[in-house]
């Protein structure tokens, strides 16, 4: 039930560390896919950063001019590729991030050194002048 | 030249701290639709790693069985995204990282506490037992 995330979970190294192998690439560029969506991309916020750690459905539908079905639909998505979790109380769903599957991304993009530090061998002459 | 990549570095807090705006969500889901394939994220792990912080487009093609064009396609789509830049001298082209940008889409899945502290309201209160 949990395998596929946890077997996962030491992946990947930053970007600019090592180059990423082919599975590697194909398992990050799913997630990806998952977040490159403006909508999902809010909700992935309104539920991270919702009081508690959790937000019902019923936070969620009130931030977006769309159908319920809709949100219903990008948050399926997000539960699809390991980002989000759910669980019905009651009337209501609630969700919540999967903090370690979030963190994954960001480890992906993290630099190695101090962001902006350099930005391409001709601006690093210009910058460190 | 620079303004549309400098005028959002600010952008964005992690998705564990605040909600994101509409033009801000757009605007990220821009930028990870760009690395959201397997080739393109393998290119720019390719790129950001090589000794020197930038590779020759010669350094890139024998990693893939794909035809020059198409990896020239993709360098494309991560250069119109604002996530490397490259210069021609002499026979080859050179591509580098952009790190400002890609440490948007880090910070943006930055989890705010130890990555896996909380995946869900039940084991926070595991943990804080």
């Amino acid at each position: 039930m949990f395998a596929v995330t946890d077997a996962t979970i030491t992946c990947c190294a930053p970007i600019a560390r090592e180059p990423l192998s082919e599975s590697d690439a194909v398992e990050m560029a799913a997630l990806l896919k998952a977040v490159a969506d403006p909508v999902r991309l809010r909700l992935l916020s309104l539920i991270g950063s919702h009081a508690g750690g959790e937000a019902c459905v019923c936070d969620l539908t009130d931030a977006f001019d769309l159908t319920a079905p809709t949100i219903s639909h990008h948050l399926k998505v997000l539960r699809t590729a390991g980002l989000i979790d759910s669980e019905r109380r009651g009337t209501w769903v609630y969700y919540w991030i999967i903090p370690s599957v979030v963190a994954k991304l960001g480890a992906l993009f993290t630099p190695l050194s101090e962001p902006g530090a350099a930005s391409g061998p001709v601006d690093v002459e210009l910058v460190t002048a």
